[in-house]
């Protein structure tokens, strides 16, 4: 199976009460990515960068299996910059920079050899861009999933609700769920947001978990009780990474299988975390994967 | 087996979004043994009360199987009075009014008959009166669980502390368990609470579950996914109760036994929550329980 992911890849500033890093390597596409990494090979990227993005970046990415003829290197130009600052508790972040650069003039095109892509990650991004890469593919993929964020929800009310239309599943977190049905409780959000296309629902609350809402099925994933928290930057998208990462693995898209993805995207994105950057993500074993899986059904079984 | 709890039995003025109730029926020893109520027979209260507790009340705790022989009923005063509202989100809430009232005296004394209580639950109480139970009690019960609040901490720190050193288990939110600790993470927490006397920790999350902790060992419990939350009052007493009164069912304390125990807490206080005051935990049936537990189950159920 294949998973075509579009996003940014960019350079980040991040500085958490564990330290400060400059420029290093993000963006959504590029968790996604090297989330999914670990679960399938057929991985298509459509992103942009400019010619500041490391080539040895782009070679280690191609080394695991990702195709990029999607990606577009912009000459003289910029890569996107987004620069930020987590509180001590690592829940709330200021922006303290973001610059568009090459994102600014993003139209993506899908190339023709993506175009038997199976399961599709739209990576958070205006909900335009979302909607033209779904109205360029010629197959109704098995599964398409959507990210964004409550800025679209502020400025693209219109354009984000006519992107829903066209996706299975939406993955917000819980502040996002709340702002888009205006209901507080996340049942009746559930139910709000179903109204406007998704039959798929993922509500992630960060430290508190996530919820999988399907019809009138509910599931609920635990986040990984962790000692230390070093830098949640891309830790949603290393959860959607490995969440659609381990779906295009398997035979089929059922609730099954989806309850098992989320405890692997929990997974990915519990040792997302505890680096700085791809740090911890580039450098992960099948078995520690296996064995953090293995800690989550540890840590909610119960008999009765 | 038998369990002894103390606490406040009390009136209540609760207003939340869903409606406003007055002096209905309240206090932490009143839902700690409706709850436990559901699990066993043997229910030793220690409390105080007014005059002015209706009678009928007492009666319908008898009618459960609750020794009420170390309920103190004063003449001519007047039983603890609590009044709050809540906030849009259910998660916050102002207390309006306090009144001590027959409180204010509280020196309890533990009935001869209760001396060979195997299972004790201090609830919320200044922790001199805590220690005070527990040095009362001539034989050392299989487990004493306690609960306190933040007030204590800022004002009674030392007095808590020398009573931590006596229980078992501590029952606290999690912003409890960061100001007793000093500590942001919970796994941090609990590490520094160990140190302080207990080897059982519970820090509940209120909708987002609740952790238990012990030696290296983690659980963690959901919380239900409601539609509806009409009054969250009670919710953790509750909660502790049915905790309790499994743990005090079953034939041994085992990690596994707690952990079920968590999940029995949850569904007995997910009811709780679901109408005012008492209304909904007077009227479970064993049917309701279990297809609740089982909900639990089902919830975080996965496949690996």
């Amino acid at each position: 199976m294949s998973l075509l992911t579009i996003g940014t890849m960019a350079f980040d500033d991040i500085e958490t009460p564990f330290g400060k890093v400059e420029k290093v390597i993000g963006g959504a596409c590029t968790y996604i990515s090297w989330a999914a990494s670990y679960f399938l090979e057929d991985i298509q990227v459509v992103s942009i960068v400019g010619d500041d993005f490391p080539n040895e970046e782009i070679d280690l990415l191609k080394s695991r299996g990702v195709d990029l003829e999607g990606l577009e290197i912009v000459p003289n130009k910029k890569s996107f910059f987004w620069s930020g600052r987590y509180h001590d508790n690592m829940n709330q972040r200021d922006t303290l920079v973001t610059e568009l650069n090459v994102l600014a003039d993003f139209d993506p095109v899908i190339p023709e050899s993506y175009q038997e892509a199976e399961f599709v990650m739209l990576g958070n991004l205006t909900p335009e861009i979302q909607l033209s890469v779904v109205k360029q593919l010629k197959k109704r993929p098995k599964l398409v999933a959507i990210d964004t964020m409550n800025f679209w929800m502020d400025v693209a009310w219109d354009a984000l609700h006519e992107t829903l239309k066209h996706v299975d599943m939406l993955i917000i977190n819980d502040d996002e769920a709340r702002q888009l049905s205006g209901k507080y409780s996340l049942v009746h959000a559930a139910e709000e947001i179903f109204k406007k296309g998704p039959k798929y629902l993922i509500i992630k609350k960060g430290e508190h978990g996530a919820f999988l809402f399907h019809e009138d099925k509910i599931f609920f994933a635990p986040a990984m009780p962790l000692a230390i928290v070093k830098d949640p930057t891309g830790a949603g998208d290393t959860f959607a990474g490995g969440f659609m990462g381990y779906i295009a693995s398997q035979e089929e898209v059922s609730f099954e299988v989806l309850k098992t993805a989320i405890i692997y995207g929990s997974a990915m994105a519990s040792y997302c975390v505890e680096e700085f950057s791809l740090d911890k993500l580039k450098n992960l074993s099948q078995y520690e994967i296996s064995s953090r899986v293995n800690r989550f059904k540890e840590l909610v079984h119960f008999i009765v």
